[in-house]
């Protein structure tokens, strides 16, 4: 047996052991079941203008755009795509890259090196961490939400410094003091980074822009189209200076095929549903106060409901369970979970019938029962 | 001005007075202009049966995935184009991600952290550069092409040892000693992971396939859907333990979306036109050696010719030539070079029409007398 067939070997073992060997259940396109799951918060990636849009722009302007974007593949689409983000946001600038990871890799790897500061939030997303360590700045790790030690880190520093955080968080859907935190960094002379992953679209135009933020020169968005506006791909949105920078310097940006015309098309055509019918997030903060009433947890910021479980053995079963009755609801183990506590992960989506969304409660009432 | 102001007018400063600064310039769906920029160099990206097949899965799966590939966002589609590319390259086993970068940053940071030996050759793709970079192993870069530094490497060494590799490279087009690489590391225990970006489709399944060296449990391959498949994303070949292995512990596949619908469809679909039509890898071949005899370089193994330009700027002045006369080619600067050598990067594409091709052919020949 070859050095790297043993590691391997050792790895699932040890992966077996623990309860944590995770697999791949490819899905048909559509079934009975009822996906609480996936982050498709609006429905808007079935929704008929979104794949309408997605499939009229495969067959005109190609299945792939054919080259990365500063060769020739940059299309009108992104474009267009571009000046909406941008538009919607409120937000000077954009620049549209293949998936929410590359947009934070992108961003942090061009402004962060040796000579920068960067502080992050415990529960910042993984993209963010690994983005941050291919930087190779400094970096200090902060309590969750603690305004009070990002002020300590940038007064302590000299360096150029970048704030990292999320508007909603992923795994227990809480909202950033994005006002506090701009404010701090406003005074010590860094940049604010906000990850809108999970904020746009089930806030509309973003917390950034709801908390008045949009369009500060030291408030810089990421994104991702494969949220909220059920696409692929992601943004950074800033200032036009920004923008430049990372068109000529930011790496996963420079050296990968640009965005595919469908899912480009596509995220522009949710911009527009998102502007046409606002009341979409009036269904998904209706939905998410009242299963958060159901199973007896506090309503959260975002779209997303946490229950925490006992062992990753019983949210594995509690999962198990609400399939059994017809419902896909996510669970999130160790290293998936920033406090190690596994849980369900329970997305509100306003893409689901009324009826479903009824026989939904009543089941994850009862499995929560069960199993919390 | 705020530290961050000034610091991206220092950078941009410094790009503009170097002849280095890139801007994008988004192109119409279509128009009379011939491109040989891009890497579609089979055409398939506007192949009807590839466009129609990305149009009806938007139309039937939604214009997203929806998920993460291990919440709900693995699809039967994805799972097709698995089992498909697997059998095309004659592997055991694929896994596809949403972009060919995040494909070499998945394998990488899976595999080799500070235990490890990364031999790198000096001119491998960025995305593998970033990768080992993001995977903290030690790294020893040698020469190119260079077999005799790679076992030097691996005899001094006692770590798991990993060798990376492109079948073609990007930028000049020439090929990997494949098959003594493969000697070495099985001497050496260590694992060949060949990126064939640039191989795949060009020369059928690849040259890791034309070699004899496709199943082998310690060559592993990676590779791009957005080149000759004409559409987006990545995927990883090689053995079922080390699929699962990724699927378990890599970061830029766990926490990323999975690639949308009408991408997954359309490379799907362009792997059934290259079944179906292998006269495209000849069109390919015979217009790569009768172009370099036109413009007097020596035939690439790939669909790359490079030519070398005096300086950035001549560089830049021969591409706006080119365009000038309704022709698309690449530029190549500094840092997108290896060696330093700004050039003319001709991309040969077998989508386009014999009478575009030998226009395109005249146009090259004048150009290149000109600047070169």
């Amino acid at each position: 047996m070859s050095a790297w067939s043993a590691w391997l070997a050792a790895q699932a073992g040890a992966r077996e052991e623990a309860g944590l060997r995770r697999v791949l259940r490819p899905r048909p396109a559509s079934d009975e079941t009822i996906d609480l799951a996936g982050n498709d918060y609006l429905g808007l990636s079935r929704d008929p203008v979104v794949t309408a849009a997605a499939a009229d722009a495969a067959l005109m302007w190609g299945a792939g755009s054919g080259a990365s974007r500063l060769v020739t593949g940059t299309l009108r689409l992104h474009e267009h795509l571009e000046q909406e983000l941008a538009s919607y946001t409120g937000q000077p600038a954009a620049l549209v890259m293949s998936t929410g990871y590359h947009a934070n890799l992108a961003l942090v790897t061009a402004l962060a090196d040796r000579d920068t500061l960067v502080v992050s939030d415990a529960h910042i997303h993984a993209s963010l961490v690994d983005a941050v360590r291919l930087s190779r700045a400094e970096v200090v790790v902060v309590p969750h939400s603690d305004v009070a030690a990002v002020r300590r880190a940038l007064v302590a520093s000299d360096k150029r410094a970048l704030v990292l955080t999320e508007s909603i968080y992923s795994v227990l859907g809480d909202e950033a003091p994005l006002v506090e935190l701009a404010a701090v960094c406003a005074e010590h002379d860094a940049m604010l980074v906000v990850d809108e992953a999970h904020g746009l679209g089930v806030h509309g135009p973003g917390l950034v822009h709801g908390r008045g933020l949009a369009g500060l020169e030291h408030v810089v968005v990421t994104m991702t189209l494969s949220k909220s506006l059920g696409s692929q791909g992601g943004a950074v949105l800033g200032p036009p200076a920004l923008v430049e920078h990372l068109v000529n310097k930011a790496r996963p940006f420079i050296f990968d095929t640009a965005l595919a015309p469908a899912p480009t098309a596509g995220a522009l055509a949710a911009l527009g549903v998102l502007r046409a019918r606002p009341e979409l997030v009036d269904v998904v903060r209706r939905r998410v106060v009242d299963l958060a009433a159901a199973l007896g947890v506090e309503p959260p910021a975002g779209a997303v409901l946490s229950v925490s479980m006992p062992s990753p053995q019983v949210a594995v079963a509690a999962q198990a369970a609400a399939l059994e009755h017809g419902l896909r609801i996510g669970c999130f183990r160790p290293p998936s979970v920033p406090d190690g506590i596994s849980r369900l992960r329970i997305t509100v989506n306003a893409g689901v019938s009324d009826d479903d969304w009824g026989r939904a409660t009543q089941v994850l009432v009862a499995v929560v029962k069960e199993h919390a």
